[in-house]
């Protein structure tokens, strides 16, 4: 089992490199928290404030978002922050009762879709979505076996988690397949590949007694290290999952809300139209709220044998959060900026790899990136420890990234969609500064 | 299988009734949503704004709020309005960077727990809080099976609704067991016939395998129609339960918070330390949190084979509503209220009651009512129809209650804490208006 290294680990032998505010909140955390929780980097990051594309630290320190996707327009957006105070002071209720706002944003989400995905239902989170979709593709099929790739992550309710073999789980109505890497195929037929392997799950699943609801895909492979070309790849399995009478299930918590830049969703990309969509942190810009979109007639029959009520989803005030984040996206032309920002990016980081044989691949599409760090161009074998080094680096610069992948030796570039050329130019300074170090 | 009367279903039937406006927000509802989101009341209310025990509708009326738990320290109350916008404009990230306020928070919280209750988990909802409780229960004892009331509700999530048999859940390592029913009970020894029920129940999961890991309860006992009294009954199931080597898992999101005035959470009324505390609904006022408070040994052993990570949960903004919310329930004295107004309520009730032989029982604790209608005082047969009668009767006088238990046939008040002895009047005068009517 690969295990992605611990960046979320805080190391008590490093406690001494740190202030005294951050050690002692970290002990208070600690007893309050208890084991569970995890923090990111050597030296954890004590935050006070944020905007737009910057970090500010206790310390006095900002620091560059590089990373975080959920405060997706920019953190503490005033247009965002504006309609979460004015809904929180009007109106905060639940959807067995009617109000305006859930209708207006479920209408603006739809129309961002194909016409066959008509339905949007809401929960709190991703993990909720997922968790729904899951039950609601049994309900349809009448079957448990559900395929998903060898290293991704789908959330962490029971359900979800079952799906979530990054975090090590297994389970009899799961088969896992291995992701699409673009990088490592020998003829770059990734497509071909996937559908092959998924057609053997399925028959693997029905040959079990599970039967076949399902395959759920991040449509970016987020967690499997990112592979996004070439654009079209999910055409063959869409069509292997169709002919043996399951649904194809879009993850689209990372790759949708723009992050791609040329479509609004990761799965438009690839020009197909899936059974149900999954989505979630990027959606309410930090506020809790997920969703899935999916055909009516999918929902109409779950709805026949299952009564879901969710009391938080669809609330006013996180419903106005979304709507103003979709706002945002349209009036600051995000997706614009993600392609042409992005495009920028991934140049500069080619032009910044060239002379260095640690880095074996550039990749992404909008302001999503992956570097992969490796100790061999030839053979392409993963450094992890190159990886970790590097974004443990970042972050004494004030620059905040991670990694990703099944081997955790690609670093996870991932900001604010509002994030700029001259922000770029600080990254990869950094960055350059880093690579001479390790 | 006894199914509540459907109060939240539309009824197409009485359309000609509503209003236009209302008319055409169902129409686009029906079109965006589908299926199955349900609407309360057979014609809908459809909200505008809300201020403490009072919701405003798009119609110009007010409506005083009877129901809802949700808005427990008041609808928008000025001080977590403040709360939320100030921490909106901060900062709004996740639990993997050091932040205050969610360590003020769970201080804050764990400090109204027995002492052995130290560690604190958040998540966006109740539901992924019952789903996480069961998660570390089963890694605990490294056993399937979880024993409920026969008409619990626990949540949404496949994991949750699996232990939720009041929306039609059956499992092979679920157990059921009859709810207490003081009302019903003829000796009135509601405890010693639950621990028995519960022994009988642990046997049979071990003989078929499944083991033993907890028992999970609703320490009000809402949907299973509200069983309070006597205070104390719930020691017997708990011996039994630890006895067996499960885990005593207590649900608060309807007990907790101080709702039944006496105490902050409804197991201390019965003098017993949980090994795990689900919370959700009325945590954060209307803000999606929720939480597992727990035994710090469990969540060590759960965090040792599970990277639980939950991207919203603990965020600043709905830490920072949570913690409101509890300054608020001190400064206001809201537990001395709910004890006050609630026993006004229910004397006013029991008098309300007296010449009508359509009402049963009158029961409840704090700010939490049941008034439950029966065919037959003699018999003590449930008469749901009245019941649901009253609840539409009462909403056409813009009062907002619903009903509950394994046969609707019983009121269910449950207001905001801050509840008024002119609003108690106020309910009582339209309850008997409808009462003398149907």
């Amino acid at each position: 089992m690969t295990q992605k290294p611990l960046l979320n680990s805080f190391n008590p032998g490093n406690a001494n490199e740190l202030d005294a505010p951050t050690k002692a909140l970290i002990a208070r955390r600690q007893r309050a928290l208890g084991a569970g929780y995890r923090l990111f980097y050597e030296r954890p990051v004590y935050a006070e404030r944020a905007e737009g594309i910057w970090l500010y630290g206790k310390d006095g320190e900002r620091y560059l978002d590089a990373y975080n996707n959920v405060p997706s327009v920019g953190h503490c957006h005033p247009r965002v922050v504006e309609a979460i105070a004015k809904q929180a002071a009007k109106l905060n209720t639940h959807t067995r009762y009617l109000f305006d706002v859930v209708i207006d944003y479920a209408e603006t989400l739809l129309a961002t879709f194909p016409p066959d995905l008509d339905n949007v239902m809401f929960t709190c989170s991703g993990s909720e979505a997922t968790d729904l979709a899951l039950r609601v593709a049994r309900d349809f099929t009448q079957a448990e076996g559900i395929i998903v790739t060898r290293h991704a992550y789908h959330g962490t309710t029971a359900a979800a988690a079952e799906v979530s073999p990054s975090r090590g789980a297994t389970s009899p109505r799961i088969r896992t397949v291995g992701a699409p890497d673009f990088y490592r195929s020998p003829d770059g037929n990734v497509g071909a590949q996937l559908a092959e392997e998924v057609a053997r799950a399925i028959d693997s699943l029905k040959k079990d007694g599970a039967g076949f609801a399902g395959l759920v895909l991040d449509t970016v492979f987020s967690s499997d290290g990112l592979c996004v070309e070439p654009a079209g790849f999910l055409r063959d399995v869409t069509d292997v999952v169709r002919a043996a009478g399951g649904l194809l299930i879009a993850d689209e918590v990372q790759g949708g809300f723009g992050r791609t830049g040329s479509h609004m969703w990761g799965f438009a990309r690839h020009g197909i139209v899936p059974d149900l969509v999954v989505m979630g942190k990027a959606m309410g810009n930090g506020m809790p709220i997920g969703g899935v979109v999916g055909k009516s007639h999918l929902f109409d029959k779950f709805g026949k044998s299952n009564r879901y009520f969710n009391t938080f989803a669809g609330n006013p005030v996180c419903c106005a959060a979304a709507l103003a984040v979709l706002e945002v996206i349209e009036s600051e032309q995000l997706m614009a900026n993600s392609v042409a920002v992005g495009n920028y990016l991934r140049t500069a980081l080619a032009d910044l790899a060239r002379p260095y044989p640690q880095i074996g691949d550039v990749r992404g599409a909008g302001l999503f990136a992956g570097v992969e760090f490796v100790k061999d161009q030839s053979t392409r074998q993963p450094n992890a420890a190159a990886a970790l080094a590097c974004v443990n680096a970042l972050r004494d610069k004030r620059i905040l990234i991670s990694t990703m992948g099944p081997y955790g030796s690609t670093l996870k570039i991932r900001p604010p969609l509002p994030f700029t050329r001259e922000a770029v130019d600080l990254l990869i300074k950094s960055l350059g500064e880093c690579l001479t170090q390790i």
